[in-house]
């Protein structure tokens, strides 16, 4: 139990990590979405959603996080990695996912409109563990308000 | 029928400037596959997989051809192009094309072990039409050499 509740806080500060990216694309226009790749407990890649920047769909906070974490460490396979994004991934980044291999994935908020688990459930690494829902309530309140504010604006 | 016949013969020129891409592919090492992306009859991208030259599972062929399409057009949307691939997409792909919104989808080879046909059928445009098996032979053709090639010097 002790190291369950250990590995609890630890999650919940790393997830803090993929927040704070998010913020910095939401203060950039952009949906708020952030991830961080963890490899033998250290941070080895950040990122946010740069679509509207780089005006490219390819360009999700996950795909970006794993391009950098497979330079970080020279090799394209992150099988050793845990990744922590704020919000569940879409099928394109599931697959990345999988195709990299990492093990881990760790998501703050569903995303019950167009996350992978719901599109594209088999297409994780098979020996893959997905622990949703940690720290939801900011990661979602972070979305809800972005397009909150957007449909106020548009 | 003359229509149908047309645009056979049209997406069989098209995939053969997809065939030419994979062929470059191959020759760098690379999984063989190349993508073409048309927009009112003109290629605006032609790219092929890059994994290994990049060390990055997100450099498919398709992956790239988005992006620069995207550039190329100056709008992340691609919605009145076509994309012309020598194998059936992955899920990773597939989301991608899903959120480009690319309306029509035409491959060569089927892609049993990983197509997202299989494992991500619903992540396209509702509106997507797709159309598999053009250059069939041919693009499965450079697959299978590939993969015998590696067995036999792997």
């Amino acid at each position: 139990m002790a190291q369950e509740e250990e590995q609890r806080k630890k999650d919940e500060q790393l997830m803090a990590k993929a927040v704070a990216e998010a913020q910095i694309a939401l203060e950039a226009g952009e949906v708020p979405i952030g991830a961080v790749i963890v490899c033998n407990d250290r941070v080895i890649a950040r990122a946010h959603n740069l679509t509207e920047t780089l005006c490219d769909v390819t360009a999700h906070a996950e795909m970006q996080a794993i391009t950098a974490a497979a330079n970080m460490l020279g090799g394209k396979y992150l099988t050793d990695c845990t990744l922590y994004v704020t919000v569940e991934p879409c099928p394109m980044c599931a697959g990345a996912i999988g195709w990299a291999q990492i093990k881990r994935i760790v998501y703050g908020a569903r995303d019950e409109k167009s996350g992978f688990e719901k599109y594209a459930p088999g297409v994780l690494h098979p020996k893959a563990t997905v622990t949703g829902g940690v720290l939801e309530e900011e990661c979602k309140d972070l979305m809800q308000n972005f397009f909150k504010a957007r449909r106020k604006h548009g």
